[in-house]
């Protein structure tokens, strides 16, 4: 490997981690909550990450959000000097509930509790605790808090961090931006060495040293290279199987900027396809760009759904929907909001979403996938390039 | 990049998840419980794979076991095709809570209900429901199960899956011995490239395709490339800071092979260090082999950990120490059972242990680590290379 300078990537400031906070703040006061926790876990970490740029490793991480007041980060046991050195929020203090699952007992730590951090954060004995990252919200924590809180009542409160994330700022769209570039690299770098011979693994690791190499701080999701049967996976894992001439291999190729994480996606053939199945990868495409021309500010999630799934139908094309048309992309991958046939939300400027357009077949998948930002008129491609069925060596 | 033949690497058989669900059923009926929920996330995924192999992407993963009759494996809506290829369980169910946290609605997927499948498994009112996996049960399934089964006591049931996950058999044995070679060799390729002006993150991906063309499934853990004050981290992530000369830079390398995870640990140095630094990680040192000599069947874990404290202080190195001085091994990085000076466990043969020596000075900090086995009369050590102050270049 040569040693490229890494070019300079953007990243989130200080002052707009401030202004996430103090933005929250304003909703916990709006909704009338004493104070709200924030959860987020190892592979589930968007919440706090977005408001402390802290991301757990092993444990968990928690924020502290009073309706004034500063912040507070929670940490488990082991992680103080990297949330020291990594945080954005300065007041930082670490809980037994936030602990690994491998659950040591760390006789020489002092850890804090709940009952002191919300005395802590002007909320000793709150009634309403609103919570935020439900998924990440583990036994323990749920187990201490009505322990520490017998008489609060837990209030789901997830939406007021997706309203927060969901239009995103000109510094997070700069994030998207050189998280796409970096992945359509790494398609470029895999589309060169993919060969029959090779396994799926073995190609995921020409991605990662590509995105590393160019300065991403991780895969944006698990790298899919999923070659024959393995393409109709809506989620999988990359496997051993060895790349075999004639068959289809879904590249879904993904890099995280300052938490900010891509996924670009496309179907590669190794050699010549039949006309028959070409033709599937081919309708793919035309639903994924008419799926384009229909995104813009004002316009219905649920309308767009109906009108991609009417597609499938009108070109007699039914058999090969799973789902779709697009879903929330930002910190994590897959983000609320989804767009779905339930989904009566409008588009607004500065959302962002991935254009993921899947058409499974019975012997294989294919899969194109886009980022995109939603204009007043239309809407910005993070990523455009090789819209076409690439037949490889 | 060559194309290597990967080498057949070790798996586990399907003879052998069917003896561990047995295992763990005689555990469920031993235990009273009318039936076990076992629960793992994408990060904290060991329970479930241990059990089906299935490792979940961005959703959650179950796993029902009564105490007759055959398990259920529990995913979310998304990956119906990836887990009937992959999961060891023929038996498998969708449930809206094992969703991911983007939160869709999937409304036209058809799921079952904690109540539709404790009821396939001869428990369609139970009265003590064990769960294990308490760390990746969250809020959605905990109000899920209280509100089908309110009169249910629920169980903590870690202790059952610890019991059966800590000693290691022939298989599994292969399988860390395998990704204890492949980082072994990952980090033989960060030596021959590491240089002065390169990023921590590039030199993960000098790891990332080291481990993947060789075969290894994901990461072990997050790979450690922690320079300068960065390797004072006990748990930390790469940066994009770049490397200098005279510097200690910390390399915890990690590959996964079949689940079973491997890390090995090696500080080196970009240069010369100067003596009074050059001491600091040889007294590492000399603790870590002074730990593997403790390490055999019958021992007490606490006395391993006592005695490890001792040597610090013995040799007037207080100032240095943590925590340590080891840590559960398997298909996590870091699992139970830890060996603290609260561990009052004997050492079993064919338990697996991570023997982490972490020495923190005020500059930087070393850490080795390498794998080790429990026998009869001391251990056997996955990894051993470059036991030395490594100079790079």
């Amino acid at each position: 490997m040569t040693v490229p300078a890494t070019e300079t990537l953007p990243r989130i400031s200080d002052a707009e981690f401030a202004e996430r906070g103090e933005r929250l703040q304003a909703l916990v006061a709006e909704e009338g909550l004493d104070v709200l926790l924030v959860n987020s876990s190892e592979s589930d970490f968007a919440n706090v990450r977005y408001l402390s740029d802290y991301w757990p490793v092993f444990e968990f991480a928690g924020v502290v959000v009073p309706p004034e007041g500063p912040l507070a980060l929670l940490i488990g046991p082991e992680s103080e000097t990297f949330a020291v050195d990594r945080s954005r929020i300065s007041r930082i203090r670490k809980l037994m509930e936030y602990r690994e699952s491998a659950d040591p007992e760390y006789p020489d730590i002092a850890v804090d509790t709940y009952a002191s951090v919300f005395e802590e954060a002007g909320a000793p004995s709150p009634r309403q605790i609103g919570i935020a990252g439900s998924f990440s919200t583990n036994w323990l924590m749920l187990e201490s808090l009505r322990e520490a809180f017998p008489q609060a009542e837990l209030v789901r409160a997830d939406r007021l961090l997706t309203r927060l994330r969901s239009i995103k700022s000109e510094a997070e769209l700069d994030c998207l931006r050189a998280a796409f570039r970096i992945s359509e690299q790494a398609i470029g770098q895999i589309l060169g060495s993919l060969r029959p011979g090779m396994t799926e693994l073995q190609a995921v690791g020409i991605a990662q040293e590509a995105i590393y190499e160019r300065g991403a701080e991780y895969e944006g999701m698990v790298q899919y290279v999923l070659s024959g049967p393995n393409s109709r996976h809506a989620i999988s894992r990359a496997t051993d199987r060895v790349l075999r001439a004639g068959e289809v291999v879904q590249l879904n190729i993904s890099a995280r900027v300052a938490g900010y994480s891509s996924g670009v996606g496309r179907p590669v053939v190794l050699g010549k396809l039949r006309p028959d199945q070409r033709e599937i990868l081919e309708f793919g495409l035309d639903a994924h760009h008419a799926t384009a021309s229909w995104l813009r500010a004002g316009v219905t999630a649920s309308a767009v759904a109906k009108r991609y799934r009417a597609f499938f139908s009108e070109h007699g094309r039914e058999e090969l929907y799973l789902y779709g048309p697009c879903h929330g992309l930002g910190l994590i991958e897959v983000e609320p909001p989804w767009m779905e046939e339930t989904s009566d939300y409008p588009l607004a400027e500065n959302m962002t979403f991935q254009i993921d357009t899947f058409v499974v077949g019975p012997e294989f998948g294919g899969r194109w996938e886009n980022g995109a930002r939603i204009l007043a008129d239309g809407l910005e491609l993070f990523s455009d390039m090789r819209m076409e069925v690439v037949e490889v060596g």
